[in-house]
């Protein structure tokens, strides 16, 4: 068990549903780091994340939040660079410089390209602003999944490992696999994106990738 | 001058108003790399980021693209990362990993957080797809902008350093700047966000801020 000195173990505010909190339980899994998940309902009651103790550990209010070593962080790619820092092994990032910055383009390209257009925070603002109520959502998600999903699918089609940067998954299957889920969950027709779908379905032979799923989730409805 | 060995000079794909590549000119300029700007020009004629040619290069039809060590990049973190690792002198980023890991987090509440909701590609598929036209657009992004500011305010109150992680402006202020300069353009009222107004102001009183500035580059209107 992970242990920070203080009797501490790591500690992960997440929801089920929340493809940036699954990126992190995928990561946490490949890395083996033992972890206590605490649920935060983002529907209830108007969401447990506008909760004044929620604020104080996220301004921001949102998921996930980690808080281990004393610190608490926010942004899944903040948390990925602290985790590669603080466990070796196994690697998440590839080491060659070059690659490595490969790979954050490309978790990049889902990190800042699709996730914060398509997240249920957006879709609300949306209907807000404009009333654009929820049937009208599930076109404007396939757009810019879609949209983010041709470019990766270029870029990784042109190398041929097993999974996207050598023979073991990596920092951006943990991107991958949650938006893969949402591409699902919103009927997006995968059929243009066979490299994609090719390293999704390896991922999800494999026990970290189960067990970060969201119907496996202590709080999965 | 720098020189990969094969003569070539850095090239930057950058726009002028473009608060990503804005990002790269300051980082690029903070660490004294030379480096040429290929403007391309994201409205005219449809713009010109969605010509064949330029797909070649970015498939997500975005700039900045940067040019280096035979390596094409896309995405301002990916590049920020690359750059670090290329030239070490002066650090972008913080060296403990913890604060390192704070200072992307930071950088991600603008990266994935409040630029992508606001970026013309969106507000273009806003118009598109729902009729929200052009004299709707500040407010939209007025809201995302103000939500990432005030998450950023309370995280950088925390830290009285000069600039955000000490004496020298670092990553953050790389994508704090182009943050605030659109923030102005749409005329945000700065007043509840004075640690960032502050950190803005030093920033622009640096040659490294003033050469990456907008209205500095080849292709400025």
């Amino acid at each position: 068990m992970y242990n920070d000195g203080f009797g501490m173990k790591v500690k992960l505010y997440s929801y089920w549903r929340s493809s940036s909190s699954y990126r992190v339980r995928c990561a946490l899994n490949l890395k083996g780091i033992e972890y206590d998940i605490f649920p935060v309902h983002l529907v209830k009651d108007g969401g447990e994340h506008r909760t004044e103790n929620f604020q104080s550990l996220n301004p921001k209010m949102e998921v996930p939040v980690l808080e281990m070593d004393g610190l608490i962080l926010t942004q899944s790619m903040a948390m990925m660079d602290f985790l590669e820092s603080r466990y070796e092994d196994p690697k998440l990032f590839p080491e060659s410089p070059t690659l490595r910055a490969k790979a954050i383009e490309l978790c990049e390209i889902i990190n800042s390209g699709i996730q914060p257009l398509q997240n249920l925070g957006t879709l609300k603002t949306l209907e807000a602003f404009y009333q654009i109520d929820r049937g009208q959502w599930p076109d404007w998600i396939r757009h810019w999944i879609s949209l983010g999903f041709k470019a990766l699918e270029v870029q990784l089609a042109k190398r041929t490992d097993p999974f996207s940067f050598g023979k073991r998954p990596g920092v951006l299957e943990c991107y991958l696999v949650p938006q893969v889920y949402n591409a699902n969950r919103y009927e997006l027709d995968m059929s243009p994106f066979p490299r994609i779908q090719k390293i999704y379905d390896r991922c999800m032979q494999l026990e970290p990738f189960q067990l970060a799923a969201p119907e496996a989730q202590p709080d999965a409805e």
